[in-house]
C-alpha cells in the first residue's frame, strides 16, 4: 500500500510540476473544457439543435482541432481550416455543375478521377517547402472537404443546404476558438518569441562568465570546487537553450505573424528579425560550445600559465557577458541600447588581454639581467601595444564597413603592421612550450572570436529595434 | 505573351524540382490518389453503400489524415487512430450506460460536466512532453471521438451501431493506408534515419577537407582562387546538415521505432542509438563551425606562418575526414569498421603536427649559428616529441579509461611531463609575434580537438553496430 501511495504522489507530482512550470498551460486546458462544453450545447438545447441537427458535429471537430495553445496558432489554423473549407466547397461545387447532366455511370467515374487528380495534386503541392511552412493544414482541409462534399454529392440530392450548413457550423466552431484565445486569457507566440530571445541572451551571458570562472578556478582556493558540477550544468544549461533553438524559433515566428500586432509604433513587427537574431545567436553559441569544450579538453595549460591571464581573460568574458545582458534588459524593456557604452569597456578588456599576452613571455625569464630587459620591453611595449590592440577592435568594427567599402580598408592594415611587426619581432622572448601554450591560445582565441562576433548580435539587435521602432536609449533606463 | 511564358515554365520548372530531388514524392502522391479513389468506390458502388451508409465519410476523413509519406509515420498516426477511437468510443459508451437512467436535464447537465473534465483532462496531458512525443495525435482523436460520441448519443436513440459501423469503416480507411504505406512501395522512415546519418558523415568529411584546403590555399598559386567561394558553399553545405538535425533525427527515430523491423539479425532495431550518434556528430559540427570562424575571423596569422604547418594540418585534416568517410561507408554498407586502422594514420599526423609545432620557432630564427643549434635541437627534439606525441593521442584514448578509472591516469601524466618539460624549456626559442600566432594556434587546437571528438564519434558508432549486430569487418571490405 505505501509503495502504491509513494508512486501515486510522484505521479501526481509530476502532473502538478508541468503546471507549476508555466502555469498558462492549466488556463489553456481550462479554456478548451469551456469551449467544448459550449459548443456541445449546440446539441444539449432543444432550439439550437433543431437548427442545426447533425452538421453540429463539424463544430465540436472544428474546436477540437483549431483550438492551440497561443493566438498566432489558432489563428492561423482557424484561418487555414476555413479558407480550405471554402475553396473546396466552391470547386467541389464546379465540378458537380459539370457533371449535373451525365448519367449515373459516367459520372461515377468522373467523380472517381477528380479526387484522385486532386488526391494527387494536394499531395504533391504538399512537399513545396513555402507551402508545407504556411498552409499545409489549409491544404489538407481542402483535400478532406473536397472528398467528403463531392463523394457525398454523388448520394445526395441536393448539396447547396448540406454545404451551408457544415459552413455554418464550421464558422461556429472557428468563432469559439477565437473568442477564446483572442479574448480570454491570450498566449500570444509573438511575446513567447520575445521572452524566449531575451532568456536566450541570458543563458548565453551566464554560460560564458561560468565557462570562464571554471576554467580560472584553480586559482581560488576557497573551496568552492564542490560546485564545479553544478556551474558545469550551469554552463551547458545557458547555451543549449540556443543551440536547438531553429525550430522553434521558426514556428513561433510564424505563428506570430498570424497575430493582430499589438504595438502601435510600426506596421509590421519584425518577426523574421528573430528568426535571424536566432540564427546569430546560434552561431554566437556554437564558440560558447567550443569554450566548454576547451574546459573538458584532456590537453590543458598548466594552473601556473593560466594564472597570468586570469584577470584579462575574465574582464573579457564579464565585458562579453555584460553586453550580452545589456541587450537582454533593452530587447526586455523594448528601449533601444547604446552601442557606445557596449564597446567601450570591452575595447579596454580585449586590449588588456592583448597586451597581458603580449608581455607575458617574458615573464618566463628568471635571470635578473632579462628581467630587466622584459620591464624595459614591457614599457617599449605598452605604447606600441595600445594602436595595435585598437586595431584589433577596430578589425571588428571594419568588418562591416569592409562589407560596404571593398577592399580598401585592407591597404591600411597592411600599411600599419610592418610598422609593428619589426619592434617586436627583434625583442628575443622565451616561448611557453608550445604545445602546452596551444590550448591556452585556443581559449584566448575564442573568447576573441566570441567578442568578433558579438558585433554581430549588437547588430542584428539594433536592427530589430530600429524595424520594431523601439523606444529611444535614455542614460538613467539602463539601471534595470 | 512572352513573360507570361516564361513565368509559367519558372513555374513550371520549380515543382518538376520538387519531384526531381525525391521521385519517392511522385509516387507518394500517386499512391494517395489512389487510395482516396479506392475508399470513395465506397460511396460510388451501391452494393458498397448500402452497407455502410453515410458513415463511409469516416473512412474518407481517416485515408486523408492518416496516409503519410513514411510507413513509419502512418503506422504511428493509424495506430493511434484506432486506440483512441476505441478508448473514446469505450469511456463514451461507459458515462452513456451511467446517464441513461436519469432525466433529460440531469443528463445534459452530466453529458456538459463530462465533456469539460475529458477536455481539461487532455489538454492537459497534452502538455506532457513524452506524451506529446508518442501519442499526441492519439489524445487529440480520443478527445474528438468522445466529443462526438457522447454529445451525437444525447439525441440518438441507441448509440451502439452507430459506434459500430463507426469503427467499421475506420477501420476499412486505416487498412487501405496500411496498404499503401507498407505493401505498395514502401518509404521507410528507418532507411532515411541511415542514409541521412551517412550523408551526415560525409558532409562533416567534405567540410573539414575544404576547410584546410582553403585556409592553406594561399600557397597554390595555381590560379584557383576563383573557387574559393564555393568551396566556402561546400563548407558550409556539410556542416549545416549537421547542425539543426535535432528535430528530425528524433522524429525519424520515433517513427522508425514504430515500423516492423526489417532486419534478420536483432530484435529490436536500435533507432534511439542514431539520436544519440546524431547528437555525437552535432557537437562534432560545431568545432567544424569554429574551425570555419577562423577561415572568416578579421585577425589572420600571415601566410609565411600558415605555410610552416601546411604539410601536417592538411594530413590531420585528411585523416580525420579518412576516418569519417570510413565510418559512413561502413554504416552504409552495415559493416563494422576496424577502430585499429582509423587511429593508426591520425596517431601519425598528429604527431606530425605536434612536432612541426615544436620544432617551428626555431625557423625564425636566420643566423647560421641559431640555426645549427636549431638542428641540432630539433634532433633531440623529435626523440623526445615521439613520446609526448603518443601521451596527445594516448590522452583521447584515455579520455574515456579516466571515465572509468575515475582520476588514476592524471598522477601517471603529471610524473610524465616534468620529465619533458626541463628539456625543453632550456632550449631558447625565437618566439613568433605571440597575437598574430594566436589565430593559427586556435585552427591547430580546434584541429587537435576534433580528433579528440572523433574519438566518441567512433565510440557512438561502434555502439551503434554492436546493437544492431552489423556484418563483422574484414579487411578486403574496405574498399568501396
Amino acid at each position: 500500500v505505501r509503495k502504491i501511495s509513494t508512486f501515486c504522489a510522484s505521479f501526481l507530482k509530476s502532473w502538478y510540476l508541468i503546471g507549476r512550470e508555466d502555469p498558462r498551460r492549466v488556463v489553456h486546458a481550462v479554456k478548451v473544457g469551456v469551449a467544448l462544453t459550449l459548443v456541445s450545447f449546440l446539441y444539449i438545447f432543444q432550439p439550437l439543435f433543431e437548427g442545426l441537427g447533425k452538421n453540429a458535429m463539424w463544430a465540436v471537430m472544428t474546436v477540437v482541432v483549431v483550438l492551440e495553445f497561443t493566438a498566432g496558432a489558432t489563428l492561423c489554423k482557424g484561418l487555414n481550416r476555413g479558407f480550405g473549407t471554402l475553396c473546396a466547397g466552391s470547386l467541389a461545387f464546379l465540378i458537380e455543375v459539370v457533371a449535373e447532366k451525365s448519367g449515373k455511370t459516367f459520372r461515377g467515374f468522373f467523380v472517381g478521377a477528380s479526387v484522385f487528380t486532386i488526391g494527387f495534386g494536394c499531395t504533391y503541392v504538399r512537399f513545396h517547402s513555402k507551402i508545407k511552412r504556411n498552409y499545409d493544414y489549409g491544404v489538407l482541409v481542402f483535400l478532406l472537404t473536397f472528398n467528403l462534399i463531392s463523394v457525398s454529392s454523388f448520394r445526395e440530392e441536393n448539396v447547396v443546404p448540406l454545404a451551408r450548413d457544415r459552413l455554418c457550423t464550421i464558422a461556429i466552431g472557428c468563432g469559439i476558438c477565437l473568442f477564446m484565445s483572442l479574448i480570454v486569457f491570450p498566449n500570444w507566440s509573438g511575446e513567447d518569441l520575445h521572452s524566449y530571445t531575451v532568456r536566450k541572451l541570458e543563458g548565453l551571458a551566464t554560460s560564458i562568465e561560468a565557462c570562464v570562472s571554471i576554467y580560472f578556478h584553480d586559482e581560488d582556493k576557497d573551496g568552492n570546487i564542490v560546485d564545479v558540477k553544478a556551474t558545469k550544468e550551469v554552463i551547458s544549461n545557458g547555451y543549449r537553450l540556443v543551440l536547438d533553438s531553429k525550430s522553434s524559433d521558426e514556428s513561433l515566428a510564424l505563428f506570430a505573424s498570424w497575430e493582430p500586432r499589438h504595438s502601435r509604433h510600426c506596421y509590421k513587427y519584425p518577426w523574421q528579425q528573430y528568426v535571424k537574431l536566432g540564427t546569430v545567436l546560434r552561431h554566437f553559441g556554437y564558440t560558447a560550445v567550443s569554450l566548454h569544450g576547451c574546459l573538458e579538453s584532456e590537453i590543458q595549460t598548466t594552473p601556473s600559465v593560466r594564472a597570468l591571464f586570469r584577470g584579462p581573460c575574465i574582464q573579457v568574458a564579464n565585458e562579453v557577458s555584460k553586453v550580452l545582458l545589456d541587450l537582454a534588459s533593452s530587447l526586455r524593456t523594448h528601449r533601444r541600447c547604446s552601442p557606445d557604452v557596449l564597446s567601450d569597456h570591452l575595447h579596454q578588456a580585449l586590449h588588456d588581454l592583448n597586451s597581458a599576452i603580449r608581455s607575458q613571455p617574458r615573464l618566463f625569464l628568471n635571470s635578473k639581467k632579462n628581467r630587466s630587459a622584459a620591464k624595459h620591453a614591457t614599457n617599449n611595449n605598452l605604447m606600441v601595444a595600445l594602436p595595435s590592440a585598437k586595431t584589433d577592435v577596430a578589425a571588428l568594427v571594419e568588418k562591416r564597413n569592409n562589407n560596404i567599402n571593398g577592399n580598401t580598408n585592407n591597404s591600411n592594415k597592411v600599411k600599419a603592421q610592418p610598422v609593428l611587426r619589426p619592434t617586436l619581432s627583434k625583442i628575443a622572448m622565451l616561448s611557453l612550450e608550445f604545445s602546452e601554450a596551444l590550448p591556452f591560445a585556443a581559449f584566448a582565441a575564442l573568447l576573441v572570436e566570441m567578442a568578433a562576433r558579438l558585433e554581430l548580435v549588437i547588430e542584428e539587435v539594433e536592427e530589430l529595434a530600429r524595424q520594431a521602432s523601439f523606444k529611444e536609449y535614455e542614460e538613467e533606463d539602463l539601471v534595470s
